[in-house]
């Protein structure tokens, strides 16, 4: 619907944006990285200096992309029968949250994938229809920017955590056991307390570790960028009112300003609907792993490795949180900013598109929704805190009760027999 | 009053909507099924085509009622004497408020009865006077779907109580005490620690407790099929306004979408206003017992019956909760959504009526209240899950405290042997 | 300044409203009851059938007045000595709270007393210049009522607070000692483990504990009965609105009609200016009372005197704070009623008048507030619930680590023996 | 730009305002107090009257600014050595979050100076343009005041915090220590357990501390005379409303007066954009110490000085906080006030004025905010307090389990020794 009235501009704006380089265009690299993952699906394909982008359910890339589900998705359910095998561990419960989210999370890119090349289209007919529209400088700069921040940040919080694991192998010194077979018994317990030790299985577990490490992090950027992407055009329409002589705004400047806020405002609905899914499972991981990594603050960490993993990775995950949070409530933030100046509007400028104007910003809050439950702006950092708290609050709870029924996580001494024993 | 504003109207569309199904035909069986357990002690008769609902105070189905009211309030008594004989306990505070809540729900039925007919007096003349009124294909069929799934799952689920109760009698073997006698003493010893066993006892009490059962089952469907109704209205016009080219809408147009809007509001207001107070105890009764249900989810649990009959009883719980909020919820969200669209009107086409259906919808939240304590819309689904939290620290506070008084919750051994020892 | 222009319209009125009864002399006889406990020292005299209060900073009430004020607020030192003595006790903590808000709330009713006169003129001019005023039936009836109800569960509050103590000295057989000073030594430690007994102490104890309880429920009657005054005016205007024929409602109508909708806010934020304190002594004071009830429900309690006095005074509890905040509630329930009717309003007749009505009301939340901190809504019912919860949570953490620290609360044997060995 | 806009009124304005005391001025003697103690790098200079700041880079001042960031910084550091040297103590931790926070504060002081300079002439000029303006009296007094008070109030904590560690020192009678050694060991652990005692690193760490204290106050009492500054202006156009004859208010006043709100809004957001990080930083301080100190209050504390500097600090806490909350909170409720006088404008003098007036009251909330995240309103009071609560759960639940792990906090005896055995 909207994107039809849009239309109508195209042929007055399309000589000044054409050239512009559009976000569906900025963006395609990192559709390309998730399809080297396996995440996003999708044919691309460029013609005219611009990207296309086909979904099709027959291709090899649909099947490379359901290997990725399946294979967090069986680890997942090996959670579940050590769980119900071994007893139920709290401390634990996190590995399964971490694979079973990151499975919705890539069950959700199926989703998004379908409607790529729609979003895209949308997007591109919303920027091309923008009055306000200008080149953000450096912008895709600033997109594999903050992707290669991100990448290597999780890369080093991954390779502490191997180096942990294969820190608490070393351990067991003097048993003339396998190292390789160890570490996985001690870094994978979910799958080896089950299934007897094998270099295919062992192979085949790892990849699915590193497959999910990797959802959970492009999710998150994923979330970060698509952000980023409204945000900025927000912005654009906050500078130009803020740049207007205010004196010489005339009924046609506000209604066009009006028009243009209108579009982005339906261009960022249409986002919403989108991914909104990603954000409810993205925050959901990241809050649930914030509880789990603060209850297990209680406990010993003896090594220098144990303890810069568990502070690297606390830190991490404290910084995603709120870069998601602010990014998302970026959105909101812009979208609200003209407000202040609208009321500075002269008597004589004052007219309905204004009126509109501000009705439109102060009535109807704007921004990245989790599944519309609710709606991410500076303030719902807090409430995240608050959340948070509360949360621990149960987790320290529950904690020892559950663990007065059933025997003690297993100590160091039985990590490495176990596998003898058993 | 809003009533006798619509009459005025029935002339012009009364051709159009006559021959289409009303809600009232369609949610005529689920009456007929509140008859039948003695909910909803209404007399029906079909006359044209439309049904028409009669209360007496004086009849049959008034005394089958207060049956039905009373056998949950006496058994809620026993608990209670229960309690005072043997001193409370935690985890058996449930069974006291199923049946009193349940006593409850079954007081506010009397209350919708005497209303009914003019509930769906009110329900016919809004839907023959809305302009936008349309079929809403498969809807009663939807209705009985939604209300066969709900009966199978909370069939099932009773199954499994019983099955429950029974594994735990036949584990008292070797002995040769009554086994009926033995499940009653274990499934309802509210009533069999105070009161000697006999069959006709145990009939009544196993009829108090399927009733209620019922009475649970019958209240959260009938708020997700009443919002339903309301919901599928909404969305009718949402999608009008959606489906208009907003270039041809002229006042005429704004005006009659606006008294749409408005008629549905007000029959909104009215459904509210009776049946506020069920939504409100069924909320109580659902989150009080998912409070309970966790509570005991830190109880060991041996045999797989049992098991099988936790997980399942708490899933239901929890999809019935959420059920209930996101249809619940659906009503206010299909009475936003317009909102978005009538931001695109352009500026010859706004006018007045469309300033007051924004100022309207954005200004006055539209939906199913509890009481008007709280409006359900989507964003509640995540204050409950956070008041449930903040309900279960107190329980697992108070639970350790109150059971250090008194004896132990009896054993299994004591269960097998009480009715000889006392 | 309202006033003022409220003037203007008295010649109109007068002559409607002059003969009804108006607020400031239904009111009257509970002002008779606070110059009887010395809590509204106040001159009171009768003029053309109107009431006159006069506050004088130098008369016999203002003497009488202070005594009150100074006895709870020595009681409340005396506690503070005592903790000091023999250490913090967390269930006594509500003894010392008793005294101190109720001190507070004394003080309050000086400055409520000081411009009474100011407030009831306020009132009644307000009641002559409304247009939509008419006679509420019976309603000094209810005020009457109300207050007899309260004070009926009041007195037997109270008496089974004394009967409790008596039981408890009753327990102590076969000692000699004086049966009146083992009453007071039980009822009222916090004095007479520092200060010897003897009779004339008794009685100045007593009357202090009685006028304590007599400020205590005078406060949370005043509330209900000032928002039960201001309520039913607002339930005015809504009637009105709601029988209105709206085809024939002119500009005059609503003018005339948002006129004294505003009247009545305006007033509304006059009384609220004067009794909002004590609404937040009567809130603090009612919800940390709760509080500790819950806390006590973990001790033991034997006698049936004992167990009635906790279940009757809590249930009086619960009851007194839901009726302040309902009652407190219905005055913004009903400033919001007339909303849903001013969205039907048809174009011909919808002006600028309108417009204006809608907007004050979904913009401007009236009602009565405590100190602004809150607005008394039911919404906000749960979140007092919300609260206690969690300052409960807080007291049976703090609970158990303030008494590992001291000895126990003193033991019946000790109650009986304290005055010998002390 | 606002500012630009403001200019053009100046010549009418300039005569009325000029001799009138500006805020700058009346604020300048807290800048001096802030360049003495090194927080605000400013050169002052008195021009025609006027104050005027400059801010260099390269100046002494900066370096005096970088020594006193520096010594908080690095007791800090030396607080995280500690804890990773003898292990975390939940009791300590709010000494290094005490230097932490406060070495952040110091951190946005320079921000502000930087940005003085235009905060100032941003004052001045919305002064100037003021319609409403009228001097206030005895505000510089006020301003003075609230310095005094505040630094007393501080300075005897202070001087009590110092006495009971003395008190502690003197407990270890009989031993031929340094006193002044011991003294240092007691106060300041975190850098005498870690490094040998002398006389210039005791003369450092106390100056470090008494710096920090400083800052802290510093912090609480600039933002409290920004808001009041704020809060008045506000105030004024409040008090022009409510003493206007409604009947004679014509187009021209209606403009006047809300182009000055506007004009003060505009400021505000200035104002906030600047000072609003160091308000979360002061509340997250204070916050966080109320928390440490209810957590501390579970503590046995012996002698009369350490009882007396406890009750002291909390009852100083707790001022401090809720001052800055409530002179907060001044800035929003004055610039809602007129908010209820607007809707008793006749609709005779009701204009497009009027209502936009009302729209930028009811839908943008003005006022003090942390970083955005929260805006500081009255009922901002209660949350704190709820915030408070949930913390302090926490704080209760982790304290013991930490100690669990770890040996206890070292109990007098080793306070009196550990110099000899370490």
């Amino acid at each position: 619907m909207a994107r039809r009235s849009c239309k109508s501009d195209i042929v007055l704006n399309i000589e000044n944006n054409q050239h512009a380089d559009s976000f569906c265009n900025q963006f395609a690299f990192f559709v390309t990285i998730g399809q080297f993952v396996g995440l996003m699906p999708l044919k691309k394909i460029k013609k005219n200096g611009k990207y296309d982008f086909y979904f099709q359910w027959f291709s090899p890339r649909i099947i490379y992309y359901f290997v990725n589900v399946v294979s967090s998705f069986s680890i997942g359910i090996f959670c579940i029968i050590e769980f119900s095998v071994y007893g139920f561990q709290l401390d634990k419960a996190g590995t399964l949250m971490f694979y079973v989210l990151n499975f919705f999370g890539a069950m959700v890119f199926l989703n998004i994938s379908r409607y790529w090349s729609h979003i895209m289209d949308e997007w591109t007919h919303t920027e091309i229809a923008l009055k306000s529209f200008r080149e953000v400088k450096h912008f895709k700069r600033r997109l594999i920017l903050t992707t290669v921040v991100a990448t290597i940040l999780a890369t080093v919080e991954h390779l502490l955590f191997i180096l942990n694991d294969i820190s608490k192998t070393s351990v067991c010194k003097g048993e003339e056991t396998n190292k390789i077979e160890e570490y996985f018994n001690i870094a994978h317990p979910q799958v080896f307390r089950l299934v007897a030790f094998s270099y295919w299985a062992a192979v085949l577990v790892k990849l699915a570790n590193i497959i999910s490490t990797f959802t959970w992090n492009y999710t998150d950027s994923f979330i970060i960028l698509i952000s980023s992407g409204l945000a900025v055009r927000f912005k654009q329409i906050a500078e130009t009112i803020q740049n207007k002589n205010l004196q010489e705004s005339d009924d046609k400047y506000w209604r066009e300003t009006r028009e243009d806020f209108n579009k982005l405002y339906q261009l960022c609905t249409v986002v919403d609907k989108h991914i909104s899914l990603l954000v409810t499972v993205s925050f959901a991981n990241n809050i649930f792993f914030i509880c789990i990594q603060l209850y297990n603050s209680l406990k010993y960490r003896e090594g220098f490795i144990e303890k810069a993993y568990y502070f690297y990775s606390f830190a991490f995950l404290l910084l995603r949180t709120a870069s998601i949070t602010l990014y998302g409530a970026w959105v909101n933030d812009e979208s609200r900013k003209p407000l202040q100046r609208l009321h500075s509007v002269p008597p004589k400028q004052y007219n309905i598109e204004v009126t509109r104007l501000i009705e439109q910003m102060s009535s109807t809050p704007i921004g990245i929704t989790g599944s519309q439950l609710f709606i991410v702006t500076r303030g719902f950092l807090l409430k995240i805190v608050g959340t948070i708290i509360t949360m621990e609050l149960m987790l320290l709870q529950f904690g020892p009760l559950i663990k007065d029924d059933k025997p003690k996580s297993f100590s160091i001494s039985r990590q490495c027999n176990f596998t003898d024993t058993e």
